[in-house]
């Protein structure tokens, strides 16, 4: 069994966690989002790559989703008494990763190689790659001006109104080395329950990847981010409304439909399963929302029964 | 008054942070030796600019010297399971102004610029200047082969044999802004107790540097850093063992020569008065092992009565 897996933050990285309980975790790859990468005072962070490696080390913040647990903030209380911006919380550990991933970039290594470094140091045995090596900034267009994503998302709070996104020069971007060969290689491709617009839409945008999926005969499986027309975290409910969408998991089924063969859908919102079996895919009943390590297995066990 | 100092690390800390509890800070300016920095994971050093800047914003930490009080090093034991060589000790919150500054070194900033914005937010009044904005890494030649300064101090601890020094790049280096002003419209000019070899002459190899201390009319102090055949800290008296000198403050004065007027020689070493007055200059005896904040004090009052 070969498995590719889709994944933005925090809730692909609980289903993740989930999927290698019960799987070999060499089976499966997760080609990680990009898109929200940022630069702060030099260093360079990826908060997706990183909620990911920290959840399947066991090392991540469980209160957060993000972040490592225990952290402390020393570094950053200096910082902003020497008069810097703090609004994104870095903690002291969690910095040790950006200075390494920042200065092993300026040493020519790529992003692709850098995280392998650490998910080696960190004895994470399922490969994470990023979606590319290169800089793909996501922009979120609102009614205030385009704003950088992670100055709408922390700094802002989500508050400006979203009108669309822009992910900044991916038409020139290339799939990270290993990306489309484990989509090729796949017998299973999963869509993790990660927001469609700034986690999903920005792998999917970079050029061969949508393809590879619509010309894959792997089975490709979306879990829904979107509970009884609510988003278990973030903004995705909110980007749907405002971007003028039904605020369901129906709109994320349509996002997938060229290339999707089954839905995960939240037992919650089962009415809305023929709507989405019409749209040409297979539609799974399950509880999705993980909030004990018994729900997160659960609903990989669910999910594993779909892939294959 | 007006006085300008050439510094190194602790030594030199010690006995300016006595000086600006008898003067108004306003009246030093410091020029600091930057032949000890490095980078360290993409990261801009510069141990002796933030010697003088923690001990004079009363935050450095009294047991070392260097560092700040109180400091975590919960960053680097983290980069130390990543694998990196974590060798130099940099606390949580000493990273935060390294940081800093390789953050505004990217930004096109100079050194000088970005050392008053830190010694600004550490509320420091008399002036530091780096004593260039260029990198002119101090080499140390030992019989183990040339070593970067850190490598031979901290890594190596001194342990190879020194057979010399490069300053490299010195001859293209450029006093940084302030540094020639300041030392031409000084009354008075001190040279620390820091090493010879690797603080001061460094400084004085800038070009335009060690003239303008020979053309000064200002009286030009030194203080000793070697005192009973030792150096109070660091390796002076074994480079000047090893450099085939006679370990006494006598070999520094005579590195002195073409420009001091007064050297402050400690009491313990007054048989050594005639041969330092017979080099041409004058003789002050003084206690100055810097113990206690009293002999910190006292220190400052016999070099400010030199200085006037």
């Amino acid at each position: 069994m070969k498995i590719a897996a889709l994944a933005g933050g925090v809730g692909a990285a609980r289903v993740l966690s989930g999927l290698i309980e019960i799987i070999h975790p060499e089976e499966l790859t997760i080609i990680v989002n990009t898109g929200d990468d940022f630069k702060w005072m030099g260093l360079y962070i990826c908060p997706d790559l990183d909620t990911i490696s920290y959840t399947l080390a066991g090392i991540a913040n469980p209160e957060t989703g993000w972040g490592l647990r225990d952290d402390t903030f020393r570094l950053l209380d200096r910082l902003s008494q020497l008069g810097c911006d703090t609004w994104f919380k870095l903690g002291d550990c969690d910095l040790a990763t950006h200075i390494y991933r920042t200065h092993h970039l300026g040493e020519g290594f790529g992003l692709t190689a850098i995280t392998r470094k650490i998910c080696d140091a960190l004895q994470i045995r399922a490969p994470i790659l990023p979606m590319t090596d290169g800089s793909v900034p996501t922009i979120v267009r609102t009614d205030e001006g385009d704003l950088p994503f992670q100055e709408y998302f922390v700094r802002r709070k989500c508050t400006p109104r979203v009108t669309g996104f822009t992910f900044t020069a991916i038409e020139q971007a290339q799939p990270a080395p290993g990306v489309l060969e484990s989509l090729q290689a796949a017998n299973a491709i999963l869509i993790c329950p990660s927001n469609p617009f700034i986690s999903i839409a920005p792998i999917l945008a970079v050029p061969g990847i949508r393809d590879a999926l619509r010309s894959s005969s792997a089975r490709v499986v979306a879990v829904t981010p979107i509970i009884a027309g609510q988003a278990v975290k973030g903004p995705a409910a909110r980007m749907l409304e405002q971007m003028g969408e039904e605020v369901s998991a129906v709109s994320v089924a349509r996002m997938y439909q060229d290339f999707l063969d089954e839905f995960v859908l939240d037992c919650r919102d089962h009415e809305l399963s023929p709507r989405i079996a019409s749209l040409g895919m297979d539609v799974r009943l399950a509880a999705t929302l993980m909030e004990t390590r018994e729900q997160k297995v659960q609903l990989a066990r669910t999910i594993y029964e779909s892939l294959i």
